[in-house]
């Protein structure tokens, strides 16, 4: 898991939301309207049962939503207490509008999704 | 495959490449320094031999290599007489920049892939 620690999504932050270990944060399928920043603990990534990914202090998951509004592609659950800060997807558009380095590091984000998931075939 | 048709990669195409059926683009493991956008005929994206994607006129591929300078993670090969335009590392760091809809493109095509992926698990 690439780490973002990009400045332009910790600044404003604005309201987190706290998960409890083992609480669904969203399900596979459901609509996805946020992308999270994971401020403090760690979530797990699964589809159908199976883990995908660690998301740790600092990294970014449910990005997809925003990008191509389709459902959640994955099941994201607290693995630990977490506190977490969602990006709505108007201002996830702004980011990447305004910040070219927002863009690459979303991009890098998903680069290593796709390596790992390379991987596993 | 999502097609990208973003005029900013069609304009100033500059130098082409064409490609023979069955001919290699670029192999696993090897260093990367274009991305292709597909001007014409389709391409075969794999791993150790599996397909994992069919790229057709209007489709981009080979933009991880330029995201996050790692090796490439699949071989292309040309399925049918391919014509590509390559784009360099910093000529796609520039429409990044300048282009905030070619970033979102990007993105909408890492994301296709990633649901392809999710769904082979």
């Amino acid at each position: 898991m690439t780490a973002v620690a990009s400045p332009a999504l910790f600044r404003d932050a604005g309201e987190t939301r706290s998960f409890a270990p083992g609480e669904t944060i969203f399900v596979e399928g459901e609509e996805g309207r946020q992308m999270f920043v994971v401020l403090e603990g760690s979530v797990r990534l699964s589809v159908t049962g199976r883990t995908l990914e660690k998301v740790g202090k600092g990294g970014v998951f449910g990005e997809m939503a925003l990008i191509d509004a389709s459902p959640r592609s994955a099941t994201a659950t607290a693995l630990t207490a977490c506190t977490l800060a969602p990006v709505a997807a108007d201002r996830f558009r702004s980011l990447v509008r305004e910040n070219p380095d927002f863009a690459l590091e979303i991009m890098q984000v998903m680069a290593a999704r796709l390596r790992s998931m390379d991987r596993r075939l």
